[in-house]
């Protein structure tokens, strides 16, 4: 078969797949799952562009790390085939844990963060391809002595958010999110096996953090975009609840294995696997349509908002919301839907959002100047304001002018 | 609530919802449906970036309508606003009878074309909506007597066909389909009661013939997407067959409604609208995950190739495959397969491909000329090429190389 | 004669012209002229495909000016026919008193601000036009009433600013100066009088101000194109000194007029402006051309270097240079390239550029929230970033390595 | 210095320059002298976008052969180090012999095709440059064994080609006549010596050669286009005349050189070619501008209608105009500007153009089979409406109905 497969992306024309293991990956049933995990979860109801999958983000990231390598090498960064294969490897599967709906299950599905699986289904898949993964594995877990190449997969300037940011722009419609990739991959550099920007790309990268921010705000963190998340976890926690106490609701085979085990006793791991990569978006979308018609009130109250769209309304704050709102929203609830207390409380939703457009602590941002010197973003005053941690408090219910 | 909506649309930027009703009627429940049916079915296994909505293709219409309108009447066509927002309605519910995964199912699922349902299912909107639809429906039904009006809905040149080759250029990625539709809207007229195109955006009239022809023939009918499209309808009919045999088979409630009743029993009609409007892409994608494990071979082949993209092998030829063929490659699919005669007979589909790019014999496009003539395409012999009929018949099997 | 006419602009599409007046006014010579003076003067030195002019920048600003007017209409504003079309004349003309190349020869050729000599040849074009453009003068002048269609004309978010940021943006290739401009417009509404933008459109403020940063830094004020200018304005200057002086030079008739005459004499004005519209971006490439074998030392260095493209080097900093620096960079060129003191000198430059991406003292941009309050952005922390002066020193003399 | 120079492009996003040599042969001044050349001559006063120059062209066209030869070693064509260099300048220089305003002064101002003066050029580069352009040439003149390297430079689907459509169409803003060039260059490949293109390109193919005719009759033989182009030929050759007969008419001194001196003389050919070089569309337009008030009834009009827009009208059809048509012209003219007979007739132009899409005759275009086999697409019946050589006739003369 002709392995030299190239694939039509609308945002940057083709990707070519470089090598033979990465086709046989791409060919892979986990790989191929992504293509049912919507990149954006629920964004759709909000931007209805937003359809894009989490496979063509994987594929997308890819291109852009043969575009890095091409550029490192030129610059005369040592990379050996081997090295650049690995780094390829390790950006296509960066997601392979990624549950349905992408972020927004995870801690509701399994209690455990999507990179953890991300290992364990990488170590599976080694032994698949006979350890040829090894050196992939090893970037991505960052134990490789060449640093550089585990900031192209996860880093404040990874390929992994240049994608993402590019590709959501793209989808969404937000042009305000679009970044110059091009740009930004022409000025990275090596210098002491640390990945580096040269000075010029400077405004690239303020244009790459201010996108980064304006995504948040319009896309990531749009009051609908959470009220659909939202309320879409408390759909699947409510699913999990009716099940375990054995009330009748209508569940997919492996998603019943998700509800049923717990993760963090070892014996049960491979079940557990196997159900996980059995399970994606479409097991959660029929169980929201299975459930229109449930008896269980707040069930079926949330899957006809989910799938008729009558989403929630989200209030933002810069603080908790003080129990007196709280109460007085539920004696508002209770009386508009003739509910009792109990009821209309489990119809109110708060939590936080957390933002760091640039994290202090993280792996920093270097700009390597003509003279030859590397300065760290966070020295640099004029980024001070993509610097800030802002924390948002929601507040989350059902509309009541309807 | 703000009824004043808009729409971000990554084709056209941002798309208004010019009236209260068009807002209310999106609202509905099997408007927010088409959000869960896809555009091009099965076709993102071939393009991954193709995505996309009967949901989102019936905004952007609707935006080419007001967009057409806008023209039309600086142009001096008397279009009141009652008329306008008939037509905008029209356009907006033109598809509201697609079944999941579009076209592919008509056939299997209900016996009767998308347009009836749609039919049927705007009268019922009518009802609720207190007859406030009966322009819309009359225009629909080519009743009304500005013509013009139909012909923007369902004509050669109709915003339907601008926004599915504007769409579905964009999210695939085929650049060579991308149509000049705001110039080809700036040069529409009207002269009497049909709709012409000015002289003047004749280049633009071909470019948008070729680029149709095109998109046929590098998505369409694009072999590996042929292959995905005759393995869903396969799948389909198999379950359906078994269903029908009672053999163990999971299907979500309504479908199996559709495939227990039938079609042409008046006295079923309501019964079968109603499982039609909760059907959509989920109940089918849950059905092919479900029969990942069935015990029919056929069904197990065909879910098992549509989830984890193995898609059969389709040669395309200008003839019928004759039957010796048809022998041959069954023997060597029961020979690699292990499989008896029967068994390898099914999994072999043949079937034909008819494509017009322009028809002589529908509603033509005209040309208006400087001097006042109005010239139809069909007498330009320059378009010639464009007005034949292609038919190609394809022959559909598992790939034996595996 | 069809006086309906579209323009093709391969920034927003079609451009159309709206009234018969604005057709006329187009025709007419001076704004022709503008069609020989580019928008970017030099710059297409550093970024190739700058080469776009004050003509399509003209037609730019108009159609977005119609943009707005609709949506600000649709919002409830008060606009009437003769406001409308006093603003879309205003925003045509608005640069109808650029010289050659722009900002750059102002000060050069005639000692007056562009500004200056627009009301000038504005109050000619209305005597031209038996006095159609009363109103539009009137808005352009700030005295008509309703001042928020100033402002549309010039403010910190005018619709000036906004095509030339597209504009330079898409010409240059600088895609992180792109900006958000048809979902600002769709953000604008009008209250007390003033232009506002809605808060949903916050975001795109944001993208908007970052983008006019990035544009300033990356080709405003890039060092080549900064080079480049100064370049062009030192060979006027030193063209002009010879002139005077009785030497040998080939200028253009006009042009001999702006150098031997005094703007502040009253009675030559008429003369003047005479001379003003028959000067473009020609009379100056043609001075060049025709100083490239100039007895003169600098005048011949300077053109060489602008035709050829041997442009001098520029440093910036925070601080002035100090007269030590001048000295020892002046004994160098004096050495490199075999010149007495007072020659060398003459090829060393010096001056400052100062930018206020957002200006606390200016018409502030003000941001209407959902609860109908309006928030001056001088008071959102938010933007402090955006707030403050730069001001650059800059050196720029003859490249030594060479 | 830096010579690893990135240069930005609107069209492509980043164009890097390959070789040291590349860089020092783009800041000679005969190449930085297509910065003064326009690629589309008067095109921008019907397209006001395009005012992109020969410079630019050239380096589109660096890159998509750097694009081209990437792919082709991909697929295993043998191309050394020198002959990609080769290659490279070849492209970067086909165009150097370009004189002002492009092909239309050709002929008025040197009695010879642009590729003679090119090749004359190239010598004398050659000469400057040490015999490092022995290579390039050889593949320009076609002598060079590797004949496919030529065919990229020019043959029916050469990066000449495809760039000029391209950046034609992105500064026209003409869509329809955008190309899926990077599609075209990746389906390229090399088959006993020559350029194919691989079979499933083919549809790319069409549209290339679609979008070539579109943007023949949009933009090239636009009549407008048209009209602007045989008025400036028309002005010129007055010019000359004039000069020539000693009448006073202000040239700049090589452009004088160019009037004066007959190509066909070998003695005065150094001559020629050294004001060859100086000549650019600068010379040509102060030459209309200093003709604006001209004592030459001709000179006047023509420089008038270029400089103001006040352009000729343009009428085709398909036989030549015959001579009472002409002469009733001659009467209207000579009736409503009050000219005599003989004035009046220097006021009508008549002329033939001539289009070939795809030419039988030249070197083919040829589809690799996924059976392997070549075929000619002058065999394919489906491209014969490409095929057509059309010839239309105008009669070009002013507008009388001012």
């Amino acid at each position: 078969m002709n392995k030299n497969k190239i694939f039509n992306d609308p945002v940057y024309g083709f990707v070519s797949i470089p090598y033979e293991i990465i086709f046989d990956l791409i060919q892979h049933p986990w790989v191929q799952r992504l293509r049912r995990i919507s990149q954006l979860g629920m964004t759709h109801l909000t931007y209805p562009g937003a359809t894009h999958t989490r496979f063509h983000h994987a594929l997308g990231a890819l291109h852009l790390m043969n575009l890095s390598i091409d550029v490192l090498r030129q610059k005369g960064a040592a990379i050996s085939g081997e090295e650049a294969e690995g780094a390829s490897i390790a950006i296509l599967l960066h997601d392979i844990g990624h549950g349905p709906f992408s972020h927004a299950l995870e801690e509701k599905l399994v209690a455990a963060r999507h990179e953890m699986i991300s290992i364990r289904l990488l170590e599976s898949l080694n032994r698949q391809f006979d350890s040829r993964l090894d050196l992939a594995i090893s970037i991505f877990l960052d134990t490789y002595p060449k640093r550089f190449l585990h900031q192209l997969i996860s880093g404040q300037l990874d390929l992994d958010r240049m994608d993402y940011l590019n590709r959501d722009s793209f989808y969404t419609g937000v042009m305000e999110g679009k970044i110059g990739y091009d740009r930004i991959i022409k000025m990275l550099n090596v210098v002491d096996d640390k990945l580096v920007v040269e000075e010029k790309g400077l405004a690239s990268i303020e244009n790459f953090l201010v996108a980064r921010k304006i995504m948040y705000w319009q896309v990531y963190l749009h009051k609908t975009v959470l009220a659909a998340e939202t309320m879409l976890i408390a759909a699947i926690q409510r699913a999990k609840e009716l099940y375990l106490a054995q009330n009748p609701v209508v569940i997919t085979p492996p998603l019943s294995v998700l509800f049923e085990k717990r993760w963090d006793d070892p014996d049960l791991q491979p079940e557990i696997l196997d159900a996980f990569v059995q399970v994606d978006d479409v097991d959660v979308m029929i169980l929201l349509k299975n459930s229109l018609y449930s008896d269980d009130y707040l069930l079926r109250t949330l899957a006809r908002g989910l799938i008729q769209r009558k989403l929630f309304r989200v209030e933002l704050s810069n603080h908790p919301q003080d129990s007196s709102r709280i109460e007085e929203l539920r004696q508002e609830i209770a009386h508009t839907f003739s509910l009792d207390d109990r009821q209309a409380y489990t119809l109110i939703f708060t939590g936080r959002e957390q933002v760091e457009i640039y994290s202090r602590d993280q792996d920093q941002i270097l700009i390597y100047g003509k003279n030859g010197q590397v300065r760290d973003l966070n020295e640099m005053a004029d980024f001070d304001f993509l610097k800030q941690t802002v924390i948002k408090h929601y507040l989350c219910y059902p509309r009541l002018e309807q």
